[in-house]
């Protein structure tokens, strides 16, 4: 038989998939479990996304252009210039999701052995699409007790060496919640500048700020236009992650031409999804004003809920959905698997992401666990509530 | 400016995509550009597929499995038990679209460095995949004079080395149209039996066979079973290219796995596309017999205008869509531009493939053309007609 990749080997599995047949054997004995683990928000899709798919015209559901259709980045272009980003659709590569946006970033940028510096923790998949592409992700601390902030600049510049390509950061952040400030982006920018680097800015959760923080766009940074490259995607802003549509913006058309290879390989993005993704660029702003008051109220109950447990440290989030906690356990990997194997109160127990899998430092996090507020209230005050409970009982054991 | 990567730089261009802003300035200057250059279909997508997408009560547009939803692998299984193929849907991982099939493939059993041998002339993106993974690929010639037909197993063993790990084909063939014989798979089967290397077969036109020839799959093999990795696609079964959806199938439960972690990088794949794609798997037969018929008599009127041309020589294509023919020309990609630069004849002109692409070997192919015959058959006659018009006016140049 002949033997797997070496690449497929060291390539990472997802910290939650773990977790999954233990819930599943939960489910199946009668617990009802309650999902805090997963970003696939409850939020309902616009109905003018959903109402273009059930409108098509389609006769030959055929390949869009491998850019993504014409109309669809013209309209992405003056969202953006809505936004205060000033790109033009030519500086825009529709791609599967932001995932495939990400990956056919770090094929342009870098080559198997150069290096990625990523602020820890961050999202896993980083680092499946690094190992992908026989990239080492170089992790830069950020502390929950500085609420997961930018780390300091010499923090960043001890680990550039001659195989640095780039810095990638997520803003705001999963799992951290953390918005950076203007003056965070800038310190990044003069970083980049300084050694001459890519700044990739993953900002999937463009819109989801709070407390009235501004989100401060890398591509609204001057003399950035050679060097920063945004990943972008609707599966958040318009609760679409089923599309798998997103987009790659750069002003570097050296880059964009270098990725247009990448995508011509796969041909085009989807079409349906398109048009969907297209129609949703009309979605109302009372969308995302009720959206955004729904979340602020999700995530002040949860942090207030979660900070009566004893021994409960928790970051206060101002964008995304995502909330990381300390727990009181020295393995968050084991608590979270008990949690599906041995806890239930009155039929219910909950299912949490351990966040060891969200650093790339071995060691790091292991007491802390991700939690998405992507439920009702009631059902996340309930949530919080079993989590208390199961600590109780978890540190009797 | 910080510089793009050498993969990067290396990725080819497909080599048609040179040719749209010659085709585009045609059509500025009002001439009707008649299409022998694409895969696209005009058939119509199975009506089925698309009320499916037109009814659906979608409320959330929510991710799937990262390995397809439940009930398309089922019935997918299904659908391959009644072509003969014996697969389960734990066999099965659903991709974006046989590229991302092929993509998962080459990562899961190639690391960079490592040989994979596809007869030439292949599907162009082969190139551009194992490039972005930076795997090199081996050619072996199989020359028109014989159809396309599979080279003698001697020219595969002489280029074996301790890096191969694994021959691709494409069956029926993109750009050959060359359907492999039940003896041809059986000989490959052995060479990669007998040098332990995975045998991966693109089999996204499997229904795509005339002349009451069946088709082989690899997976029908037996004792392939750790061996054997199958792409396949709706793309071109079901005229939905735009759906990007596709699968990998594999009774090897290491590659399965492994494919698995590269695809839950990327989450899943698309929804609405799979709605689609799960509804068209109950096509009636008369759909594929009445696209069959329509195809064959496509092929026939293309092949007997073509061998009207002096000096052309065509390969008959018993699958697929694609003819490769010989020109009296030195330099097709010259020809193919001057065709839409300089050629017209009462307002119309011709795009074709140059073949030069779906070569490995440099030099080769440089007079040969791939005729994607998609088109209705007396659009079909007048394309040939301009070429022949064409090729006399060429010559006089």
């Amino acid at each position: 038989m002949p033997s797997i990749s070496t690449k497929g080997q060291l390539m990472p599995e997802s910290p939650i998939r773990k977790l999954v047949p233990f819930a599943e054997d939960a489910k199946k004995r009668g617990i009802d479990v309650i999902h805090l683990n997963i970003g696939q928000p409850d939020i309902k899709t616009p109905e003018i996304a959903l109402d273009a798919v059930r409108n098509h015209k389609i006769e030959v559901l055929a390949y869009s252009r491998t850019e993504g259709s014409e109309t669809y980045r013209s309209k992405l272009a003056a969202y953006y210039a809505k936004q205060g980003i000033k790109v033009e659709a030519q500086d825009i590569i529709v791609t599967t999701g932001g995932s495939e946006a990400l990956s056919f970033t770090m094929g342009t940028i870098a080559d198997p052995g150069d290096e990625i510096i990523i602020p820890e923790p961050f999202y896993a998949n980083y680092n499946g699409f690094a190992t992908a592409m026989g990239l080492r992700v170089v992790p830069v601390v950020s502390g929950i007790e500085r609420n997961f902030a930018l780390p300091p600049i010499e923090d960043f510049e001890i680990h550039i060496g001659p195989r640095t390509r780039a810095i990638l950061i997520c803003n705001p952040g999963n799992p951290t919640g953390y918005l950076y400030s203007k003056e965070e982006i800038e310190k990044l920018a003069n970083l980049v500048r300084k050694h001459d680097l890519f700044l990739v800015a993953d900002e999937v959760y463009r819109e989801f700020t709070y407390d009235n923080r501004e989100h401060f766009s890398i591509l609204n940074e001057d003399g950035l236009e050679n060097q920063g490259i945004v990943v972008d995607s609707v599966s958040k802003r318009y609760s679409m992650c089923g599309a798998r549509v997103g987009c790659m913006i750069s002003r570097n058309k050296e880059v964009i031409k270098t990725a247009l290879k990448f995508a011509q390989a796969r041909l085009s993005p989807p079409t349906l999804a398109q048009i969907a993704s297209e129609a949703a660029l009309d979605t109302p702003q009372e969308y995302f004003d009720a959206v955004i008051e729904e979340y602020v109220e999700r995530r002040d109950i949860l942090i207030e809920e979660l900070e009566k447990i004893p021994d409960v440290v928790v970051a206060k989030p101002q964008g995304a959905f995502y909330c990381m906690a300390e727990l009181p356990v020295e393995d968050a990997d084991h608590f979270a698997q008990w949690l599906l194997e041995h806890f239930e109160d009155k039929g219910q127990t909950v299912m949490v992401a351990p966040a060891a899998g969200f650093y790339a430092t071995p060691g790091l996090g292991k007491n802390q666990i991700r939690i998405a507020y992507v439920l009702e209230k009631d059902k996340l005050k309930r949530a919080v509530a079993l989590l208390e409970k199961a600590l109780i009982q978890y540190a009797r054991l």
